[in-house]
């Protein structure tokens, strides 16, 4: 019987972002958001960490190719979310507020239907390295 | 549908300690607790993440606001532990031993009154990069 | 009632290894572990970070005593797998491909047997700081 | 005779930037500057370190008061900088290319009229774990 | 003809210890050294980096041998430091304020008879990742 | 007048090394390198720091493009090294001994013809994180 483990690989992104609630006020959004709520946008080195979870394959002591996570991880997120405006330049961000929560449920998405369904999919997301999100809880 | 995650929130303090059990003689305390049982005291550069898991919050995006975050943490916990000797200067530790364990614990139940109930909390303490605790397990 | 909480101690150990599976052919092992088949071996700085979750004791405020946990690692695994070439010099993998899921299970198989059977053992296993695993899951 | 030694204070800044020269043509900015050019911005956790060499001080045991000099770059570069855009919040970057290396000089220009004299100042800012500069050199 | 290169070498020790001047009146010691001053002491986890520079050795490859480094480090540093009450254990700090910057010269003193005179010596001292200190400058 | 100033890029690779001296016996090879002397070889994950030194430029504000010092360091050091025995497969220690001072000097040398001769060139190579070196002095 296969053993059961996690495998773990660690990307990275850089980004400017603003946080922001339209249906708020001006006063509101200040108040909740802080700093954070500059128009001008401010921007973070993000560090991606993506969970899998499954058996072990015999023929090659992989729970999945860690170069092939590599992969689809560096096509669908980083090239998507690397050196750009979250709020402008990532469709999904038209309308959602990019925050890290956010940002690591959108990538969760994303990855979930370019992994096999056999497998477990976690999103750690580092903002900085004193705040971070993980995604599903 | 809200989504649920986890948020992780890092803050640090300095403080000195002494592991000791006044109930052992001096040889099981000094068998069992080592180098640490230096009646002087030594030291170390605590670092404390705090995760908080609950449903993102469709208006901000946030599961809580990491910043209100920071404040309790830095208000009841930091104030409390910075700069401080656990052994004489903390009451909780006046008769209970401050073990990595012990001051996770403390944590937690300092913070459990101070967070919203609809949250689950959970502590990690680093009492060196290569010695750390979770609680609850 | 005891707390239940979980310790974590990290060691480390440097170690030269080859993916390979002698019932792929050349062609196919070049393919599957890429780089990593290397006939002349490449090598790693294993960080292996060791959980243990219990209830902590009373007396010492202990789940584990760190001191005797690292003696334990490093007497079984870290003195067996530092410097070593995992391919020819552990036995354990002269048919088993040294992947990080299968070295952080033979850890974990190793230290199971030398750690108290009503604590709970977990691996966390770095071959670099972006690529690492977990067992059990 | 008093002992020359050093001192480093670490705090860090989030921010937005964007390279370009006006001067060059749209063709010329994205050949030189590449993905930095991004006209909606991307940014960066900014780790700045504040090297001051000098005389250690008989009576304190301080080359300068590391608190004192915390509170100097607090107020006068992290509360100028962090969750800013660097091109349109930072008046110092208007007309100039906020690379790493203009960024470290300006704050090295802002520092050395704050500190005595009498210490010699250096700047070492990390744009990213693995992009940083060093001024003066 | 031998190229020159420099090595450095990572220790650690944890440490108790409180800043304080008998010379200066309670008011004067509190606002100079703060939180630091504490009459129960704190304590700190140093990471203690000690470089030396000389020549390759053509036979050996070695400015010096790491391991030997390391264990002089360790026997006449950590020996004497860690798990120690800085003020109390050392008797180097009897007379002397163990800020970041004496204690660096304090272990240079010490290694600096026991290393090659050939060799140059640098102390770097961390008390916290975000306070350091070099000596020699 | 330009400001002259520092950066640097880090980059990484995974090798398998052995280090023995031919013109040593047996048992001076084991009683010099110890554990590193195992015939079938160990292995570390370098980082490796390249510095450069020079004037910035006025119309970048670059020292040097980091991104064609990557671009160096990869095609002329990274794809010579990674996932390669440093005796077996890298002409420059058939013979000479792989160690850390060695491993930074090649380096140096195979980067010090193609970067400009207006510009210092430093090398900083971990070979673990508590054992690194620096060319030259």
């Amino acid at each position: 019987m296969a053993h059961k483990a996690s495998i773990f690989r660690k990307e990275h992104f850089n980004a400017a972002h603003r946080l922001n609630n339209p249906a708020f006020s001006d006063e509101e959004n200040a108040r909740v958001f802080g700093k954070c709520n500059n128009p001008n946008y401010h921007g973070h080195n993000y560090d991606l960490i993506v969970k899998i979870t499954g058996h072990v394959q015999p023929d090659t002591g992989y729970v999945m190719d860690a170069k092939l996570l590599s992969d689809l991880i560096r096509k669908f997120v980083i090239d998507a979310f690397d050196h750009k405006n979250l709020n402008l330049d990532v469709a999904a961000f038209k309308n959602k507020n990019p925050t890290v929560e956010h940002i690591a449920i959108e990538i969760y998405d994303i990855l979930r239907t370019k992994i096999n369904e056999g497998l477990d999919l976690k999103i750690i997301l580092y903002e900085t390295e004193r705040n971070y999100a993980e995604y599903p809880a």
